[in-house]
């Protein structure tokens, strides 16, 4: 579905159907839009009351039009849509917005009235926009097609960022707030209900629009999540920046999950996984995406997370270090060299190791700033540079901002400045930051949380391109497949444990035995100690039925078992259709884990890993990715998790198998994509990780069947 | 140290003690500042160099001054300092600011200068601000006595904010940055290296300050924390709120630690625990600095966290959503009545629930937005309310802003506003609201957050309020101080147990065997199985030196655990001085926290409560307080830790014996209280919390002498 959007955000006429002669109504916004803004191309209102509006010849249909226009807005009420939308394809009009509320935001009859404007316009093959939105702006071309206050004032400043929303009203406070901010737009588009045009369409757009350097996205949910990691991959190679606002993150979801994988993830947990998977930088406000992108808009992006921070006030150095800390980056040393050479030109009460504080000594020696600059630009240690001005003013703030600009000419290194003056008392040196794209933050906490994000994506850029170059596991187990197609009821301990075998993962040596006797022969061909377990699909929970017995260590303790289970068990679960005990190895040691598969309606599949027990649903230390993964995206999934250093040997404990638990997560990811058809959830719960050499295993499995999760 | 501090924002006459005629140099700048911005007392400059300073007659001494003034500023460098400090003094002057640098952020000798200046200023009761610092500004008097950009500019708005800052120049950022957001101050400090006033005495003073309203402090760090509690109490009684901007934190602490208390805890925690247990409010940049003053400065405070969300934007009504949840607030239902009196005014693809979503239909219905806010106002379930105008602009903006402060004299209930129309789209809407003072946010993210910071302020008053009538434990145990008294080694597990039992909390039945008939006689007394552990202050890790044994049953068992112990204790640790084996209760179950005391030069004695076993330092769950502590509040530092639903019967597991818990850190608080002078950090790891009613048992405990810990 990747479409070539540039004669929607920039059309050459308009088609306005429905427009209304009072321009304080929503059907007469747009046509009043669009002229008063300076639209250059021809406007066609569409209206059989009327022969003209606002100066314009006013056609009585679509169909009577001297050409085909390349886009139409839909201003009629909702049950005219579809009637309207057919002329619209007759036409043959490629692009069109409805505008008109009354669909799928209002019950069943509305998702009706949407699903048929869907089928009309994959009918005739037109991108439409909507409905219930509030139209777009080609910001770059004056094209102001909708309605509401965005679209009643000036024209807004130009650049290149462009953004999709799917909160009208909302996002059109983003633009607003952006220019106040002296940020510029190159398109601003309101999806409302996404009956053709999705958000991700549009990220995909932005993409591969040359104008577009940044690309800013609004969403509460997209229904085409599957496509966000191939449009995000896309992005990556475009150095395109996609800085994603989701909102709607604190509502509880729906239906009850079976395993901890479900529970302990839902949709956020996939989109955080599908946009740390790609880069994608999440902002929580609309500060924070105005000013990452004047940060990402210099097209610098820095070699690694080391910054180097020159100050001329110490307390803006400490909170400036704090927040780069916090936020991921790294104010390390610079060479003794540079040290050395600073140590020269700071005064004895100024600091010349990172943070630099060259100290209000600037007052005196103002080309202390551009000398210390080159020293630390040089410096190979260093990947960026934030320079803190405080307050500096007035012509020695404007000389500063020169030197800074011929700096930045001569390094690849991002250089940013956090620079609190009022702007009537600095704003020639403002003006000169800004001209030559050099970001500057009204606070230490802005600019360093923009540098993050900078860093971050850089980083996600190259992580992804040595990502590009491993190869993906792909296993094929035809039989598994066949098995899950055939199933609706959930899969118990030992036939998930089969089935999760299949792909390679290790699970605890076992027999189900059906009698006593067997199980004590099971026991001795296993070796004591060995556990039991009993094995009921009717027995969700084997423990609290008094079903598990631990440490068995000999014949006698495992007959003394059978009974006790069986009788527990059909004690606390009366007619409890039992298929036997599970006799297996008792595994000692190791760290118990949880990893599972959760697979998505609309990401598909993912993998988890978390810490297991007792502390699972307490601290939530899990780490989701979309499938499939490579290597060092499994790795990357056990690194994150806030346990690692349990697994890397803390506390004086034994390495765990740290290798063998990524491979398990390679073998899940392989069976999750193998199964994507048949399979809903499955848990593995305990996976134990054993010292190193020595592997990991599955203690206990659940899987559920598509079919099974209705 | 309470001084009146209101001659020094505002004195009748000054001397300015160094003044030069150049008003570029430092020296010079503070003359000229207060003469230029308008300041209504006496000047008197004092410079033996000159007759006549900006127009202002000069005197070759403090002494030959016509008058005593209320302050003297002085400008002269390091050496001079003690010497004009004394003709200050014997001048009589109440108020000094030194603003010369080269004391103790130099070294050695610059210490010594300060400890001579703190001692002079001790002499004469100087109250000293300084030295190294940037001045004062007391707004509303127009007193500006200091150097830098913020003093080279107009005057700033006049209001209700009084700060402090201990960075002259990244402080002084704050109140240009406030200025260009609106926003007005009462008076502005740098406190420099604090040689005499400190950030806390000037919290103290703002607090006592009739025209201060809401108190910012930017701290690295103040040397008197243990006051903090105490002014804080003050502020929340005076119902002035204190935004503590805390920076410095990211940077590793010093000296090694002996226990877990204070390995997870440190300054940080303890300031932390400062804040939280008086309320005051962290900020984390300027901007939440600026947005929650001018929540406070509307002076309602609400009376509970349910919020009610209005909105004409859906999109702004699920980010407003999210972002309450996020920060404590709840935004739970109307009554029903309110429903359904909203249902009878909103369009059918509103929402009447909240958050209410009134939607665009407001274009069409303009009064909708007052009917609904009147039925919510009254509504019994709504402690505060948001309203999200989206961009809403021109007549129709204004005549809500009207509404809106109508209603708003009509409820003792916050009314905050997000609204993000363009400025000067808006104007009169936007003073509208500003007059009246009802809050305004450009995102509703601001908005929530500032609204929670009010309701956090107003929860803990009324907390503080209720802990205030509580009894506070206090125990007196003159044995226990005076074994600490003579200690300098660390008390090892037998000792540092005893120690704790004497404060009433149950350790484990024990006996100090020294040799194996012992052990066995101990064992069967105590009854089995029992716990044998080595016992030598040479052994820090006994369970790594094959020193405790675990479960054993009989005495055979004793027996062969003694011999094991000895061989494999003196085999790791070569010629350990073993004072014998503690035999022990063997206590099963149960959940394993660690509590301990850190007692702080600066703070004073903390309590601390966290997680045990493996994950203690993985997760860090710990929640510190400032002793003593009141049930309540004990009682909040258990509920607070993120495994407390392991504790409160999550997952089926029996309830465990919260109230004994409670009890031990009370007894804890008292044991902190009493040996604030001998004692400097215990740790009881693990507390084990049995089942509710069989109470809490100390494991194991350790504990270090103040006069060990150098």
């Amino acid at each position: 579905m990747s479409q070539d959007l540039e004669r929607l955000f920039n059309p050459r006429s308009v088609a306005v159907i429905g427009a209304s002669r009072n321009v304080k109504s929503i059907s007469g916004q747009p046509l009043w839009a669009l002229a008063g803004h300076g639209y250059r191309g021809r406007l066609y209102p569409v209206n059989p009351k009327y022969d003209e509006v606002e100066g314009h010849r006013c056609y009585p249909s679509v169909e009577a039009l001297p050409e085909v226009p390349d886009l139409a807005l839909i201003l009629v009420a909702a049950a005219g849509v579809p009637g309207m939308l057919r002329e619209v394809g007759r036409k043959g009009i490629a692009f069109c917005i409805i505008f008109s509320s009354g669909f799928s935001e209002t019950g069943e009859a509305g998702r009706a009235l949407q699903a048929e404007i869907a089928a009309i316009a994959r009918e005739y093959g037109i991108g439409v926009v909507g409905p219930n939105c509030q139209g777009m702006i080609g910001v770059t071309d004056d094209v102001y097609a909708g309605f509401g206050s965005a679209f009643s004032g000036d024209c807004f400043r130009k650049g290149t960022l462009s953004m999709t929303t799917q909160s009208g009203g909302f996002g059109y406070g983003v633009i607003i707030l952006a220019e106040e901010a002296g940020l510029g737009f190159r398109s601003l588009v309101s999806t409302g209900n996404e009956s053709g045009l999705t958000t991700t369409d549009f990220i995909d757009w932005f993409v591969r629009d040359p104008q577009t350097r940044v690309i800013g996205a609004y969403m509460e949910g997209v229904k085409d999540a599957y496509r966000l990691l191939e449009v995000g991959d896309r992005a990556l190679l475009a150095d395109k920046p996609v800085l994603v606002w989701k909102v709607g993150n604190t509502e509880v979801g729906g239906r009850a999950a079976l395993s901890h994988t479900a529970n302990l993830g839902g949709a956020l947990a996939l989109y955080e996984a599908a946009f740390e998977q790609r880069g994608m930088i999440r902002v929580r406000d609309a500060n924070e995406l105005i000013d990452y992108t004047q940060a990402f808009a210099s097209g610098k992006r820095p070699a690694g997370n080391r910054v180097a921070i020159v100050t001329i006030s110490g307390g803006g150095g400490i909170l400036m270090a704090d927040q780069c800390v916090e936020s991921g980056l790294s104010v390390g040393p610079l060479t003794p060299e540079s040290e050395r050479k600073l140590k020269d030109i700071i005064p004895a009460f100024g600091s010349w190791q990172n943070p630099i504080d060259i100290t209000a000594g600037i007052f005196n020696n103002p080309e202390m700033l551009a000398q210390a600059m080159r020293i630390i630009v040089d410096d190979p240690s260093v990947d960026s540079i934030v320079v803190i001005n405080a307050s500096l003013q007035g012509d020695i703030a404007l000389a500063r901002a020169k030197e800074l600009v011929e700096l930045d000419r001569t390094t690849s290194k991002p250089i940013m400045t956090a620079w609190s003056a009022r702007t009537k008392f600095a704003e020639a040196a403002y003006r000169t930051l800004a001209e030559a794209g050099i970001p500057r933050y009204p606070t230490p906490v802005a600019c360093a949380k923009a540098l993050a994000a900078l860093t971050r994506f850089a980083e996600a850029q190259r992580r992804r391109g040595r990502e590009r170059a491993e190869p993906v596991l792909s296993l094929e187990r035809p039989q598994a497949r066949a098995l899950l197609a055939a199933r609706t009821a959930d899969l118990a301990e030992h036939e998930a444990k089969a089935l999760v075998a299949q792909y390679g993962i290790p699970v605890t040596r076992e027999v189900l035995a059906t009698d006593r006797s067997q199980a004590v022969a099971a026991a001795r061909e296993i070796g004591f100690p060995v556990v039991m377990k009993v094995q009921s699909a009717d027995i969700a929970h084997k423990t609290e039925a008094g079903g598990v017995a631990l440490g068995l260590a000999d014949a006698a303790a495992v007959e003394r078992a059978w009974d006790s289970i069986m009788a527990s068990a059909r004690a606390v679960v009366p007619g409890a259709r039992i298929e036997g005990i599970s006799v297996q190895e008792m595994v000692s040691g190791g760290t118990e884990l949880i990893v599972g598969v959760q697979n998505d309606p609309l990401f598909g599949p993912a993998v988890m890993v978390g810490l297991g027990g007792i502390y699972a649903e307490v601290f939530r230390d899990t780490s989701f990715r979309l499938a499939p993964l490579t290597r060092s995206v499994a790795e990357a999934m056990v690194r994150e998790l806030k346990c690692f250093p349990l697994l890397d040997g803390a506390r004086g404990r034994p390495k765990a198998d740290v290798e063998a638990l990524v491979d398990a997560l390679l073998a899940l990811s392989a069976m999750a994509v193998d199964l994507r058809d048949g399979l809903s959830e499955l848990d593995i719960n305990p996976l134990v990780v054993l010292e190193r050499g020595r592997g990991v295993r599955a203690l206990d499995a659940l899987a559920r069947p598509r079919a099974g999760s209705a």
